[in-house]
């Protein structure tokens, strides 16, 4: 039996403000900073250790488990990196404050954008200062890489093979590991591991800060899941 | 024409206190977090960007490496850590002050130690705490890499393999280098760039935590180098 941590970051400032962050690389909060120190006390304290971590290209993630390791004299580890971790790229949608689009689109739509697998958020274009292709960090990815918006099913869809060629790897070598991503790439990698279809993945919401421990045997499946608090 | 940048960690608790530290994991010094944020802040303002990152697997490195990575707004590039850029393992001197080894060994003793590139301080046993063979981080040496002690030319052997299997390969796929170590891992690399004799290097005094700029040119021969203050 081997253990698997997944831990969303901590608050950061937009989700304080109640903003739609996707891919805008958005601090975290005082509050997130000391509920990320928390969460490494607290696998601490559970007798938890990694032999390696992986994380977004977004600076609340890669703080998160840095604080994270660091509660947990754990610093030394491998950490990688991908952009493949990171939160969905919500589009138009992003810095845009929650109330203010339920406002212009109606409660409906909005529900329909956070919670089908299949819905688009409008589409920034190519001029958009958000858009990823203007970024030193994304230089790395193809055009088709780049996305301008995404629905959750390609959230999934560009998080998988990282899932496969990194992480699977690792477990298979009975490496101890933890993930420190977003609300939306974890739920990907949720649905992948349990087989959730998408109407059980929509209802899933993972809390910020809060590890998440999945037990897994020798074909790594899930036998047992809980959240350490 | 490309640009390295070494660095050694911001001031430790230990540096404060004048004591051995070697392998031994002490954290920065409040003065030594501030120092390694400052030394961000210059290298941003210089118009430095990073695409790698190499560290030690101590703290004291990997932190400065991290506060100057989050004031470049970088913290998303790859770092890899190796024992290897780890500061010099001093023996049996390793958490004692400066002033009471004078006092017990003579000045003269432990100038030789610290500058004669052969001089070895005394070695710890396989039973004393301070034995690397007992930390977890170090499971992947082989039994002839766990020290007892070093003098600075092992320190130097043992530091070029990932210089020449890392760096290097790094440097040649035109990629922009940070190193963050210490001061006798980074002594030991500029005894290489520069092809310094042991009377050099040994002469060799390396400030904490400012940048130190190499131009190299297409066959990584250096062509000039300077602080950045």
């Amino acid at each position: 039996m081997q253990k698997l941590v997944l831990i969303r970051h901590g608050e950061s400032i937009w989700n304080k403000e109640n903003r739609f962050t996707g891919w805008t690389d958005v601090d975290l909060s005082e509050e997130g900073v000391r509920q990320a120190h928390q969460a490494g006390q607290l696998l601490k304290k559970h007798g938890f250790t990694f032999d390696i971590g992986f994380t977004s290209v977004l600076k609340r993630s890669i703080k998160t488990l840095h604080f994270v390791l660091e509660e947990m004299d754990q610093l030394w580890i491998p950490v990688k990196k991908s952009w493949r971790l990171n939160e969905r790229f919500y589009g138009a949608l992003q810095g845009l404050n929650k109330a203010e689009i339920v406002q212009q689109y109606g409660e409906e739509q909005v529900h329909q954008w956070r919670r089908d697998p299949h819905a688009h958020p409008p589409a920034i274009t190519e001029n958009d200062e958000r858009f990823p292709g203007h970024y030193l960090r994304y230089n790395d990815l193809t055009y088709r890489e780049l996305p301008l918006t995404e629905n959750l099913s390609e959230t999934m869809t560009r998080a998988l093979p990282f899932w496969h060629e990194s992480i699977i790897p690792a477990l298979k070598q009975n490496q101890k590991v933890i993930i420190s991503a977003h609300g939306n790439s974890l739920r990907a990698l949720v649905q992948y591991i349990e087989n959730l279809s998408d109407e059980q993945v929509t209802q899933l919401d993972i809390p910020t800060a809060t590890p998440w421990v999945y037990e897994l045997d020798d074909r790594l499946n899930s036998i047992r899941h809980y959240y350490l608090d």
